[in-house]
């Protein structure tokens, strides 16, 4: 079956994103380059390959756009006409809109819920391709508490928030064993197995 | 002047305690052996012995003992008639106490305060000392808003709490580097330097 990564940058406290996300400030305030600027350095190309190496993604409605309710359809996502994720991308969402077709992957957007994104990417990512829970936050709580992730990534970034959105709110029935990881000159990257102790 | 760490073991989401801290429980609910299990590990001395080896400590209260309010006289500590500090200790609290002497340590008991509880620790410690704040996160956090951290030095264990104590809650005025540290089997260490950015 295939194999379920949910990879994440987190604050020192666990956020993984500020309050008040918009179009102007996508992680929040104060959050995006505290929590990003990992990701351009030269160092860190390893684990950026990881994360966008997998056969297919999900992610939550928050995570494609700053827009709420029905779609905004000439939002297109937040990464411009070729996204770094060359698979299809399962988007969860409450309102319906058609897949969304750019370079090199499409946005297929799923309501009916994170057990059917989930068995779409399956069927996409195959027996032994990986999937990816992108993220926010919220979206990868529901697939913890739903004892779906096999292993949680962490690239810990040198800031408190304070606030904002968090990993593993109101999630219990799982525990981490630490897998590895390195130290790199502004972000540690850590795996941890996740193992679910109760459905 | 003496340079002044504080290092504490915390949880994914920055917890360095659960709930509810009693005498059997002394870093609350479920929470003492995710966090200290490392302490016990070979591998890990290097970085017990940078914890034990400062010039001075400074702890909370609670950090010393289970009890409130007026202090239990028969109460010497969580460790024993050897702690593991090597220099003396000044404990912060709101009730008066005569020195304690143990083997290797002496704990004084301040009433005045943390600015007076760090000058006691910069007189036995020296120019060229090290004070190390050693918890809990409650004393950490009144240091690091008081502007005299210089070092945070955290021991990130593969647990989440979702509840306790937590590290830098409404402190302001900071922004951290990080310094290094290394990922051993069970745990993280990561040093980071405090830029104090407002007083």
């Amino acid at each position: 079956m295939s194999y379920v990564t949910a990879d994440m940058a987190v604050s020192l406290d666990g956020y993984t994103a500020g309050l008040g996300q918009t179009l102007e400030t996508p992680f929040g305030e104060g959050a995006l380059e505290p929590l990003t600027s990992w990701m351009q350095e030269d160092e860190n190309a390893p684990e950026v390959a990881a994360v966008v190496g997998a056969q297919a993604y999900i992610m939550g409605r928050n995570m494609f756009g700053p827009d709420r309710g029905e779609f905004d359809l000439d939002w297109q996502g937040w990464w411009g006409p070729e996204p770094p994720y060359h698979a299809p991308v399962f988007v969860l969402s409450h309102h319906e809109r058609e897949p969304l077709v750019l370079q090199g992957t499409t946005f297929t957007f799923v309501t009916e819920g994170i057990e059917r994104a989930l068995e779409l990417a399956r069927e996409v990512a195959g027996p032994d391709g990986r999937i990816d829970i992108a993220g926010g936050a919220c979206t990868v709580n529901q697939y913890l508490a739903a004892g779906h992730v096999d292993e949680l990534r962490l690239h810990i970034c040198p800031v408190v928030l304070g606030a904002g959105e968090r990993l593993s709110v109101g999630v219990e029935g799982f525990r981490l064993e630490q897998l590895g990881g390195r130290v790199a000159s502004s972000v540690v990257h850590v795996r941890y197995r996740v193992i679910h102790t109760s459905a």
